[in-house]
């Protein structure tokens, strides 16, 4: 019992040893993701198209829920901008951008994203994650991140544009650059540079300049504080407010509130493709994140729990005033090199936040929008690269054209219909290359009992045995191609009395690749010709056991290819035997 | 240039050779299978919801275009059952029945369907009719046999109904029977009941009056034309047709006319998606048929060939007031029965239906539509096989479960959804079933060079050398997976130095596959453990060669397992050697 509550809790396990020196390192972790996650929360919100608060009450409850049941040490939990992005995409189709149906449509998006999540966790799902492959996910994020900068370009700006494609947006933003409020681009500006300077130049600089590598990193962490602080005292200083720019306004001195999503089944059925779109996607970066985290120590992570995590915060979010949430590759990373040691560092955070949203949002009222919308951009190109185009290129054209096409369609037809179209070309792919499988004619490598391609190796061979090594699983999409590629090989000449089937590659046999094979050794047993079958695996065999196929076989089943050797081709194997003796001992 | 001509068009192949033995056979054959198509036809374009004279249309042009363009020696192209029940399905969505436009509708289905075969035989795209896998078909047949047997009993019983699916035929059928016309019913069932006996007991019955085999078989063949003239002949002698019985009425007297499809984008975008479903089944139905005969006589089948010759047939349809036609089993199975030797049979065969078109059509004017329902119950019913369930389930329950789906969708949901749901959960299965892959730990079985799964055979092993065999193509559906899978093992206990994936049924590693086999390397150099690989294919040899992966590997690449095991395990391999010596030689 209680080993089966550690097991669905984690928070059991690591928290019955918790000891002093842990507590200190998490809160020194806590204090430096809190001052990184103010800023940033507020930001993501704005990208969401929700009030600045909701990024904020995000980032409480959620941590602390998957502080009790995930299984990461180092991630942290909340609003990130891939997410947000989506949930924007999502919801505006549903509800107008400032209406309180729009607040309340992000949490009913919440709402189902947290129970997909569990119930997948619980169904023991977390392999379906698996079906959107690594250069999809990096093409993706590669396009997110530009669609997301450029979203953000009317903050900087000072003017009105929108839309959910590359395109869309630029044509809107363009006609509109005419009307810039130059004093909003005087903010934006030099806060971009600054950024990215920060990001780039600040921490190598702190070290040039003496301080400790603990200390310059901590610093340039904290590089986006200054930015607000900066901006937000030049704008309530000079009232810059009254000359266009856009600041975060009122935002309400409480903690998370409870709220209700919208339950009706309308919603919640134009909501669901969405959702499942968030929470996979939101699922495979989380558990990018953890298991590169958790590798470095040695730590293990476990997906199915991890879901049941991620499926609790959403559930949280979705009940305070929140919106989807995942684990954020950003924050996890500084939490882990702030030295955080186990999940607390996270309750600690969501106590830091609390205490920022209860006490301090005041401070942001003067925040311009054009500094969140920089720390946005800096943020997100980060994210683009697209080195993946040229990797993948150089190593499979199938995983180039996954990406390539996840690519355009994402910057030309929006973030719903590039990640879909990305996981159908994978699929596909993957279809087209299985349906013509590699079929290699294989002989003895001499000295050895090893066999091995014709057109590769130096190998014996014997002109009345064909031995052909299937390289592919045999199933419907590549049933008929055997047969067609064994007869094709049969008709080019040589007088063969045996084919053997060398099945080592041979996963499984479905029905479909069954009916060939008893139909290629009919064609066979009428032109005199026997059919063997070579280092057929135990589940492939099982099978064919409960068939009449293994009666109806015109020859035999061979444990290995060695032993079909010697029996078909005697004179052959003792030559072989004769011409190098030994070889491999 | 000569060579080319005849490759795309056979008929100057076996034309310059034509005998005049096998012209007399051709004309016995084309004979035969006249007198059967004529009935036939009718039905099968009642079925269609069109004007009977559109079936024997559909029988003549396309024929002999079939016979310039296809492969097949033995195969008779025309109106089919399942064919037939799809246009009735994507026309009635698009015209009223009856009316101008769903005969139009047809003609443009048909040049749709024409297109797409010509388009997929010129890009050799032959192999996407292997996406269907045989149980699917098997059971897409049944049900639309089933389906098909269900919407002619209106006809049997003279009343109004319709309907997509069984649910809708039975629905609108049952409450109907009240009004049952009695006279029709008097014609149809002992119709019904002849021919199902004309297809059982007359042959038998023949043989033991002493008949020749041959003749036999001839005359029950030609069953059905006895219960066509019967009927006929009852009806116009006794005035049925002011009784109430349904009759094909006036057929015009004429050759096939030509005819123009619509080619509004409106109506063919509409059609586009059912034309391709009609195009891939009567594809697979047509060359599934073709193989069969030409594997009996040792002819081959070229696929892509196959595609140009139906597209011509659909496209030569589309221009004589036909409707979209394939290769269909019953009359091709009669036309090789009779003795078709070329495939001048089929033009004997369109001359002798052009003939009836012209003559012979007002001898059809009382033939009852309850008859011409009968022969189809009887033809389609001949279709349904369960025991396709029964074999699926003995053999593999994925199989199993892609054909009930089928099944059960195609009975609820109509022919459209039935066809897709089937390729499209076989694909999912199949994709589900090589996520979590087949991994045996191996050992050699001793006195061989052959390694084997330890769970299965008596074999030596070292627990410092841990070999892993994976069975499966490494692709990002299961790239995640054998990470975790020699994690697993490698926590439950003993000190491996050395972990060997033998990768002789490893197919092909993708670009996730490549990013997870870097990180196992990674995370097993930290453990002080080092991965070899061994049995590595040329193909993806070649594709790692390109990577920075072979420099990283903290092991080797080995030719063959036993190769690695001599290696890495020296005093157990010599041990071996000296335990059971020479055992295989």
């Amino acid at each position: 019992m209680l080993q089966s509550l550690r097991h669905s809790m984690p928070i059991l396990d690591w928290g019955r040893s918790y000891s002093r020196s842990q507590m200190s390192n998490d809160l020194v972790a806590a204090v430096i993701v809190t001052i990184m996650l103010i800023p940033q929360s507020l930001a993501y919100a704005l990208l969401a198209g929700l009030p600045a608060e909701a990024g904020i009450y995000a980032s409480i409850v959620p941590i602390l829920l998957y502080t009790v049941f995930g299984t990461s040490r180092s991630l942290a939990v909340g609003p990130v901008a891939v997410v947000s992005l989506l949930t924007a995409a999502a919801i505006s189709d549903v509800a107008q951008q400032g209406s309180m149906g729009y607040a309340t449509a992000a949490l009913s998006l919440a709402f189902l994203s947290g129970g997909m999540l569990l119930v997948m966790g619980l169904f023991r799902l977390g392999f379906l994650a698996n079906f959107l492959s690594h250069p999809v996910i990096a093409g993706f994020i590669t396009a997110s991140g530009l669609l997301i900068a450029a979203s953000q370009l009317r903050h900087i700006f000072g003017v009105e544009a929108g839309g959910d494609t590359l395109i869309e947006l630029l044509e809107t933003l363009l006609p509109q650059l005419t009307a810039t409020n130059l004093v909003t681009l005087a903010i934006g500006l030099p806060a971009v540079g600054f950024l990215f300077w920060v990001r780039r130049g600040l921490k190598p600089a702190l070290r040039r300049a003496g301080l400790g590598p603990r200390l310059s990193d901590v610093i340039a962490k904290a590089g986006p504080v200054a930015a607000v602080i900066v901006t937000t005292l030049l704008t309530w200083g000079l009232g810059l407010q009254e000359r266009g720019v856009a600041i975060v306004g009122e935002v309400p001195r409480a903690l998370p509130p409870f709220t209700l999503p919208d339950f009706s089944p309308a919603l919640l059925s134009q909501l669901f493709v969405p959702a499942l779109l968030i929470s996979i996607i939101g699922f495979v970066e989380s558990i990018s994140v953890a298991q590169t985290l958790a590798a470095r120590k040695g730590q293990r992570i476990n997906p199915d729990q991890e879901l049941i995590g991620l499926g609790a915060a959403n559930l949280g979010a979705a009940f305070t005033g929140g919106y989807p949430v995942t684990g954020g590759f950003a924050r996890s990373v500084v939490n882990d090199d702030a030295g955080a040691e186990t999940p607390a560092a996270g309750a600690f955070t969501a106590l830091g936040l609390a205490f920022a949203a209860a006490f301090l949002t005041p401070l942001v009222h003067f925040l311009p929008k054009a500094t969140l919308a920089a720390t946005i951009i800096v943020a997100v190109l980060g994210l683009v690269d697209f080195s993946i185009l040229r990797r993948t290129w150089a190593y499979s054209r199938g995983d180039f054209w996954a990406v390539a096409v996840t690519i355009a369609l994402t910057l030309g037809f929006g973030v719903e219909t590039g990640v879909s179209a990305g996981v159908l070309i994978s699929i596909l792919l993957h279809l087209l290359k299985t349906s013509r499988p590699h079929v290699a004619e294989v002989g003895l490598v001499p000295g050895t009992h090893h066999f091995r391609n014709v057109d590769r190796h130096a190998v014996q061979t014997d002109p009345g045995v064909l031995s052909l090594r299937v390289d592919e699983s045999l199933y419907f999409v590549n049933a008929r191609f055997l047969e067609d590629c064994v007869m094709n090989r049969l008709t080019e000449g040589t007088p063969v009395r045996d084919v053997v089937l060398v099945f080592s590659a041979v996963n499984a046999v479905d029905y479909s690749a069954l009916e060939s094979l008893e139909s290629l050794n009919e064609i066979l047993r009428k032109r005199g010709i026997r059919l063997h079958l070579s280092e057929v695996k135990g589940p492939v065999m099982d099978r064919l056991k409960g068939t009449h196929f293994l009666d109806h076989l015109g020859g035999e089943v061979f444990l290995s290819q060695y032993d079909a050797w010697c029996r078909l081709a005697p004179e052959a194997a003792g030559q072989g035997a004769t011409l190098v003796p030994g070889a491999a001992e």
